[in-house]
């Protein structure tokens, strides 16, 4: 059992009002949980402290060569008021997975899902219950050495923070449009783009910003090798519904294995919806627009749950899908989703955790 | 002009004796230079202070989103006690590259050589002028915003730290064995691999670690899509003499573009020999070894310079290159370069600078 010392704060911050428009991930809770590792103890000194700055050393590994990896999930209110988390356990699965490629020790099931109900049950006032809110929780990792020679670190530092958060896309569940990216590349088979590590998204902000400047609010990321097999968008994994069909990447070592996207694909199976994890080209899903069998396109994440795409920019083609408007399918996703999360559906496949 | 406030230290710490062994990147001088970035006064507020701990923000972009870059060079104790700098003008020009494609703004030339120059003569005391040591000059800079919406930074701190260091490889000039990775791969054309980006190493550690695991000390590292032409080793840009022909990759936006690199270039070009800047791949290494045209294969980087290869590893093959002993025209080339940055040797090229 993790023996973690709690050190309340004595001046607790002033909480968002119950009608504030929460932006993504801009104020954080009165509280963190911190824990160390080194190769003599492990593990250890897990603590929750108040929310504040983290002291490095300039040369710490993580703000040279990148040795860091996050997690991201949500905490909402139940019905009856207890803590809610959406299937916490692929979280850590997924950690453990990144860790192993960047060479961090991973933090053990147990230690981790502790860790998370003990901060979010302390700062529980937290969790805003306004719709399309819910409290982000971001765990993270990160290599705390003082050494310059390019070297596996040998210490890192386990931090949980927790931020009150509306909706990720300022559109709500109103339809973004998406920037297909053909010049710059996130990642490729061999790297680390089946991974939460932070590299990916240093890589992708230059695409972003562009995306950005031209009107955009994601980028559409096509495969390294050949730039035409779609791949993600820079904050979710991507599905098409052609013709029927719910077609996404499969999970071949480019792409994040999103949580998200694995519930998405196992509603559909529930469903009887067919679903298709595999190749798709950019070039396939332009000719299915032209021929009227592009039936919806939606963006899955942590942060946007389900994210309605109204538009496609491809090179100098617009794909314009299902007239801008959100898709029925998509609709159905997104309140089936929601629903289980905040405990005011049925929950068949047991993803929910209450948090007591 | 910049305006730099000093701080000096009232707690000067012990320096390292005159015979130590020095390692590379280990220990710290007394000072550090630090300056703020953010959107409404640009890059401002330059000053030197004590060595110490960086107060972050544990949601500062840097920690989660790698949003980080750095450069790499040496100050050498001229003959007459100066301490000098080896084309610092290439560092700025490189540090431009990498912040534009990372989205963070550019710390202008003349600034950044007025930092530099104004840290080593606070700190000139701690350049060690044992054979093969020298103070490695890191400076780094990343995004300091608290925000977890994957976003551009806003804010920024540049730093510079110094450290008085030995050889980067144990080895010294002995020749080091390299193993050739055929899995993981480091970068791709659209990528990060032409940046000094933090988010390149991260990629690299696993690889790296495996390699040592096996007793080597460096990774080759061949191309993303074919992984075939070889692109650059962990550390440094890599260099194989064939049939009298020096050959290096060409910068294809895959490799970094090396300052040792570069003029090992130009002393090629000096002397006369060949060189071919394009592809080679790892078949016709071994098949240059097999037919007895391989003649030398060295590294070069600012930490280890010039760093012979006695020893290739491909798969199940062993390239054995000139013995495992380092080969003339290696030594020439290492004799060459660390004369001229030491201030020993003519300086043709202007290279040199002073920093009085």
């Amino acid at each position: 059992m993790l023996d973690i010392k709690v050190q309340k704060t004595t001046a607790p911050k002033q909480k968002p009002a119950a009608d504030d428009p929460l932006k993504f991930g801009t104020i954080y809770t009165d509280h963190m949980f911190l824990m160390d590792f080194n190769s003599e103890k492990g593990w250890h000194d897990a603590r929750i402290v108040p929310y504040g700055d983290i002291m490095l050393s300039p040369a710490a590994v993580v703000l040279h060569y990148g040795q860091e990896m996050f997690e991201g999930l949500k905490a909402y209110k139940g019905p009856d008021g207890t803590p809610l988390l959406f299937r916490p356990g692929k979280n850590v699965e997924r950690s453990h997975m990144t860790a192993e490629r960047l060479c961090i020790p991973p933090v053990p099931e147990d230690v981790f899902l502790t860790a998370l109900k003990e901060l979010i049950k302390i700062d529980a006032d937290w969790i805003p219950d306004a719709p399309a809110t819910s409290l982000y929780v971001r765990p993270f990792m990160f290599g705390t050495d003082a050494k310059l020679g390019v070297d596996v670190s040998d210490s890192y530092l386990f931090v949980i923070i927790l931020s009150p958060s509306g909706p990720y896309y300022p559109e709500g569940l109103n339809p973004i449009k998406i920037w297909t990216e053909d010049q710059y590349v996130r990642s490729i088979k061999g790297g680390l783009g089946h991974t939460k590590a932070g590299a990916n998204y240093a890589a992708s902000m230059k695409a972003q910003q562009e995306a950005h400047a031209n009107g955009y609010s994601q980028v559409l990321w096509l495969d390294g090798a050949t730039h035409s097999v779609i791949e993600e968008v820079g904050s979710m994994n991507i599905f098409f519904k052609i013709g029927g069909k719910v077609i996404t990447r499969d999970l071949d070592g480019s792409i994040l294995p999103g949580v998200t996207r694995d519930s998405v694909i196992a509603l559909c199976k529930d469903w009887g919806v067919p679903v298709v994890e595999g190749s798709l080209t950019i070039e396939e899903v332009y000719e299915a627009s032209q021929n009227g069998t592009l039936e919806e396109v939606f963006g899955t994440g942590t942060a946007a749950v389900i994210s309605p795409v109204g538009e496609l920019r491809w090179g100098d083609k617009n794909i314009v899908i299902g007239g801008g408007e959100i898709g029925e399918f998509t609709q159905k996703l997104y309140d089936t989703l929601t629903g289980i999360q905040l405990g005011m559906l049925p929950d068949p496949h047991g993803w929910v955790i209450k948090v007591e």
